[in-house]
């Protein structure tokens, strides 16, 4: 999470968090019909109905709406936990955090890639190296779908069902489609375009739906996007893919994905663009683009990794006494430590040496120093380095400056 | 955050979250009758009875007292959101950030003041100067009313009502005892002990209550906490309090109080011992104590100073094009300097360069370096120092080594 945070600043942007729980009428229909059904609702003792956030954008726009002498563009990021009743499975849980990126008041694509550059960054300081972003268009898909004769107020309907191709499979949406009244021809057409990607992709919607205002502004800001991605360095990542849709509803233009390549989990990261969102909850017309990871699916997919890297204590010196007598001399010398700046520990537990040396070593701190009767005589303490077994004595005023450069 | 983030990890702590919801009988009965009455409670759609975290100590309780092969003294940090139903006011809201610290499996007091110790480096950190730390004990104060004839099962009833001294006032607390159905005198022997302090309040409950069992077990664990007071360099800022208690039901030994100096806003900090909360949830008997700090306390009272420093952006760099042209120059080297780790921004909003430079310094953003076409032809930069009004030409592989150095 500090790495992610680190991104996140390094790109200028300012972390703001909202309240988890908002009034019900601020989260119902932002998300969409099935992320609405997920929403734990409830209400207060004072009657009120209350919901817990479903994610941390709507609660943002809301914010903003409210807000409208904000320096633009306005760059947040918040870390923080969301809610959706859903089945848990692996990476996907009922209480998870996101990593979210927003920019509030810029229309243009050079908005859109700094997010994703932003999450690039993010993931490649944890670690991650073989994964690559998914980009399709919201415009562009909509503008197809109406291009088949699915009238304005369905094509909604017609994407959500989409949105769970990978899930459902191809059967199961073509069942769905069907279901909700849709032509055979039609669903076959749909699930055609689904499959292209690149180049191929956009040729494609270029002359099979090119007539179309909507699909043309999307294969405009694609095409955009595409040329802006070399300033950004992105260009060996983005990848249009007509299969992403993107589960809510309240996206108006780019969308995009990041898949974690060789990994089960899926995507790890996603965003898109929302330039209604603000004016719904009574803003001026605001234009909004952000990005979001998912903390979990990123613990699953970095578990070894982690599981390595966490398992050193954060303390660096354990300042273990030989007995209990000089037991408050281990704890001022702590405390000076602390005050050095140096991560420290005292014995808190009453325990003989050996249980003291046991539990240092059992954290994997790195560094013990031992205070006995003739070490605080002589000013001469053992400091033991835990990981190659070897000791050395050293003067108080010497330890600081000595820990202080091995553990940095 | 990070200031205290960091004061808790050079003590050794370790970060530690668990979920916001909990099972209703996890929260039930665990803060006592007024705490139980703030819960926000409801049914998830599976009918499971749920409510919100009232704090983060009972949650961890219930962690612990699950996970028992835990290395021992278990440190765990955590800051996050609590919820509480009660009547907003200055500093005191229904959701709240508490920064909490516990220390798991030691019943020595050396673990209490480890907290207290820790709890007073992050006051420090955050620039806290004048407080004091009160301190008391639920063993002296539960003895000492038992010994006045009130029976076991009613000891904690007057325990509750005297923690309401400071909100209803001393009359207040007087008509809630008699309402209660204690006596006149003895309302009044029980207010008396409330207006005691440091010494003369240890001699006083010696002489007067000594034997009681309880209360002596209370007394000396006060005066082992002095006593191990100066070795924590605590012993100017310990002071026994009487009338301090405490508003939740699960201590059981020493409870703490940190005052902010000169403040409208009474405690900032606060925490105890609570021996007996994990094995409530069906854990072995594990000694445990825990400090808590509350955030939206800690903003009211460095209100006037956060604001001064939060006022400049953490980008440390503007990077302006002369026109439009040029913006994917300038966005190619803000990446460069990202990478650098110098936070760095371009422009996204299409803007002139007036407009730019007027951004840049409405966010207090301390460097701005100008991208024009003479610029990118000679290599060299303009970079605007807005702090000191003055312009000077880098190269570009000068330019961030030379803004490391001075951001830094």
């Amino acid at each position: 999470m500090d790495r992610v945070r680190e991104a996140f600043e390094r790109h200028g942007f300012e972390e703001m968090d909202t309240p988890a729980l908002e009034l019900w009428e601020v989260l119902a229909a932002k998300g969409g019909e099935e992320v609405e059904r997920q929403i734990y609702k409830f209400q207060d003792k004072g009657e009120r109905w209350l919901g817990l956030r479903f994610d941390l954008t709507v609660p943002l726009a809301r914010v903003v709406a409210s807000t409208p002498d904000l320096v633009k563009p306005f760059k947040r990021y918040n870390i923080s936990k969301v809610w959706r009743y859903e089945e848990p499975q692996s990476g996907r849980f009922r209480e998870f955090l996101q990593a979210d990126i927003d920019i509030i008041g810029s229309q243009r694509m050079e908005a859109d890639l700094e997010c994703v550059s932003t999450a690039v960054d993010a993931l490649r300081a944890l670690g991650l190296k073989d994964f690559e972003v998914k980009i399709n268009n919201r415009k562009l898909l909509t503008g197809m779908v109406e291009s088949l004769g699915i009238k304005a107020g369905h094509s909604s309907m017609v994407l959500r069902v989409l949105d769970k191709l990978e899930k459902v499979g191809e059967g199961g949406v073509k069942k769905e489609l069907i279901d909700i009244g849709l032509g055979a021809d039609i669903v076959e057409r749909i699930l055609g375009f689904t499959h292209l990607k690149g180049e191929e992709a956009l040729a494609y919607a270029q002359r099979e739906f090119g007539s179309s205002k909507m699909t043309h502004e999307g294969i405009a800001e694609l095409r955009r996007l595409q040329e802006l991605s070399i300033s950004f360095g992105l260009e060996e990542l983005l990848r249009v893919d007509f299969s992403l849709v993107r589960g809510l509803e309240y996206y108006t233009g780019p969308v995009f994905e990041v898949k974690a390549g060789g990994s089960q989990v899926g995507s790890v990261a996603g965003g898109g663009r929302y330039d209604r969102l603000i004016e719904q909850f009574g803003g001026a017309p605001t234009a909004a683009t952000g990005f979001s990871l998912g903390i979990e699916r990123l613990y699953e997919v970095l578990f070894q990794k982690l599981k390595e890297e966490t398992k050193q204590s954060n303390v660096d010196v354990f300042v273990a006494n030989v007995n209990e007598d000089l037991a408050s001399e281990a704890i001022k010398i702590s405390r000076q430590l602390i005050e050095y700046g140096i991560s420290a520990e005292p014995d808190l537990m009453g325990r003989k040496l050996g249980r003291q040396l046991e539990y240092a070593n059992s954290k994997s701190i790195p560094y013990v120093l031992i205070v006995g009767k003739e070490e605080v005589r002589s000013g001469k303490y053992k400091l033991k380095d835990m990981e190659v077994g070897q000791d050395r004595f050293v003067q108080i005023n010497q330890l600081a400056d000595l820990l202080k450069h091995k553990v940095s």
